[in-house]
């Protein structure tokens, strides 16, 4: 169940609660994860998208138990999750329920899009109402924020601004995302300005009526830390506007490059990682450490060490 | 399964074997359904998620009864079954299935987008591969084409493009969208040109390596009937990729405005519906004839109209 109170407000609590800024990135993948899991779900259900997906379940409640006292919020990345069906899409709704009940905040990475009538139907899957009527029981897929694609313009985005306002839920727009080929549409010049610099001021007004107590708005954007001259820029233009903040870890990016997306004091951005986290057990040092067996303690020791990266290099500016 | 043909000859196969160029959208509202529909399942499965997915499954078995032997495709949008939870999926899948074994092109209309890593996990989960590695079942979701969002550039694209090359199937790149807001981002001028003819220029080459012996590629682009004025300057630019068309019917667009997407043979584009035929039977002549225990009738009628509608406009020209 959403609470009441607005999402911006939400989510400086759980930061300042845990003294944290990290994300974890609950993109699980079968062929990462510890083989013993898999083994034992087949066992029980055969070689079957079922026992995939109890696969996937298992290893993030694990996650969920090992971090949930440490992050203020979790990412599951729903492509993991479709990729096994009917049962995929079970597991990613267990583990919604499981880290929302670990009162941990929720953003589901879907970077839905569509025109109003159809992103109506998103909006409400993912932010809002329940699906049926007669009572209060949340939607399956109800997450505290959803990641989405502005293509479409303001009559695609209104029904996911709408139900931020309604429901104290919230939404992060692509605006400069982490990937090797991001620049190829992001950075085309329009009036001598990159692109994702205009859809950055779109979404500074989009967020406008829809500020809490904290400053920043319901209506955040993703900020890719492979960037950070970017990331430094857009923190300037959008001053309202919380950054996740993905790339960190695997994907190349370290604590320097992420200073930028934060305001003068700290706040304002949380930082995502998954592959570095979740399969912690994999790499030095926590291989040795840990072994196949702690992949949930070695993904707590990577949580802490990443928070503590970063909170260094915040201090060190 | 996928056929093992080129997506391109099969789309084009497909409309030359029914003479239409309708593709349905299964777009299903539960308020917008025959309420007798909805109360049977309640009777059985109570005020719950799963009567209403029941539902949206029975309707949509009707509807592609009504139409499989007249058109070529159907499109069900993605958004209408996430927003039931794991039971609206559970109905997206039955619904996908019935369709292929009625010999059905389907069209999963998602907008999927996302960096190579995950985008791979989309593609593979809508466009290919199985997911459990002892068998050849298809994935739950396996549909024939996908729509995507192209924002994150080619390394977003490449699984895409990929599953497209290994299983036969094919994508249709979000170019100019149909709503209102379409041109907020999409009109941006870059070097004097509008940002969507920048990605339709790169749909074109992304298509280049995969045509059909048709002349088309598996790569195609979604434009927005309601936009005929750009629709038939992308056909100029764009001559060998196939156009999906939206915004027919209920958004507003009629044969008229369609006409410049198709090449001078009148082929390269399909035109979708959702509304003006999936509830022909709410709307006059056919609420009058068939009622709402006619509706899969009504839609077949609304079918046959407007696939007459867009043949004598092409006729016309």
């Amino acid at each position: 169940m959403s609470q009441p109170a607005h999402f911006a407000d939400r989510l400086w609590e759980a930061i300042e609660r845990k003294g944290n800024l990290v994300v974890v990135g609950l993109d699980p993948r079968l062929d990462s994860l510890p083989p013993f899991l898999l083994r034992s779900c087949q066992t029980t259900y055969g070689h079957t998208t079922r026992a995939a997906a109890e696969a996937l379940w298992q290893f993030n409640r694990t996650i969920i138990d090992a971090v949930y006292d440490l992050v203020p919020a979790v990412k599951p990345q729903l492509a993991f999750y479709e990729r096994y069906g009917v049962d995929g899409m079970r597991a990613f709704a267990r583990t919604v329920h499981y880290a929302r009940e670990a009162g941990l905040i929720v953003i589901g990475d879907g970077k839905r899009n569509d025109m109003g009538a159809t992103a109506t139907m998103y909006a409400d899957a993912f932010l809002g109402a329940p699906a049926v009527d007669n009572g209060d029981a949340p939607g399956d897929f109800s997450v505290d924020a959803l990641t989405v694609n502005a293509y479409l313009g303001s009559e695609g985005m209104q029904p996911f601004l709408d139900c931020t306002q309604q429901y104290g839920t919230g939404i992060f727009v692509l605006v400069k995302t982490s990937n090797s080929s991001a620049g190829e549409l992001q950075d085309l010049l329009v009036d001598g300005r990159p692109l994702y610099e205009h859809i950055g001021a779109l979404v500074e007004t989009w967020g406008a009526p829809n500020r809490g107590r904290c400053g920043y708005s319901a209506v955040g954007a993703v900020v890719g830390a492979t960037y950070p001259e970017q990331g430094r820029r857009l923190r300037e233009l959008m001053p309202h506007t919380w950054f996740l903040v993905p790339g960190y870890g695997a994907q190349g990016a370290a604590a320097a490059d992420v200073v930028g997306c934060f305001d003068a004091q700290g706040r304002g951005a949380v930082v995502n990682a998954s592959r570095s986290i979740l399969f912690a057990y994999r790499t030095s040092p926590y291989a040795a450490r840990y072994g196949a067996a702690g992949y949930g303690a070695a993904a707590r020791a990577a949580t802490r060490q990443m928070g503590d990266e970063i909170r260094q290099a915040l201090q060190a500016r």
